[in-house]
């Protein structure tokens, strides 16, 4: 399996609006991704690892894929329409990692 | 439930043991944090969002607890012996975030 986490970077006057990515925003990537998502997580930053110390991240998204093959074909087609919706719920952009789930 | 990020930042010379790290850090973590933790997993980053341009992050690591509470009361009083072990498989360090995981 693969994952595809994507990360919206925490900083001085950056916003994220929770509510409409997981209300609007997420429900539309994963009708537009269909079965070829295997998984789905969505998590708030709150904190770094000091108590009370920023989170790095306002917000991160992790998808899952069985392969990077399954996640270009079905992530391609619609990328625009994704990135065109990122003005909806934040001012900032996003930092994207394709990575390998391993078995630990 | 929490999710605490821990990510090792790709870059020039940076260097990570995966193989140590599956065999024989996550198995030391897991022993210590017993049942306070709740899951982990750990990926290897392969790319950048587009086809081979590099991994923001050589490897991720995600660890869920039930509360923030529950995280720092069984990470603590072992993390002197956590980040010790650091060197013996990566050349960098890794930046950390503590996070809520939300329904989606």
């Amino acid at each position: 399996m693969i994952m595809v986490s994507v990360m919206y970077p925490n900083g001085e006057g950056s916003t994220f609006d929770m509510a409409y990515y997981c209300k609007t925003h997420i429900p539309m990537v994963r009708q537009k991704l269909g079965t070829a998502l295997k998984g789905v997580s969505v998590e708030r930053g709150i904190a770094g690892e000091a108590p009370g110390s920023p989170a790095p991240y306002l917000a991160l998204c992790h998808l899952l894929f069985e392969s990077v093959e399954a996640f270009q074909a079905s992530f391609t087609p619609h990328a625009q329409q994704f990135e065109a919706d990122i003005p909806n719920y934040t001012n900032t952009q996003p930092t994207i990692q394709i990575s390998e789930v391993l078995q630990v």
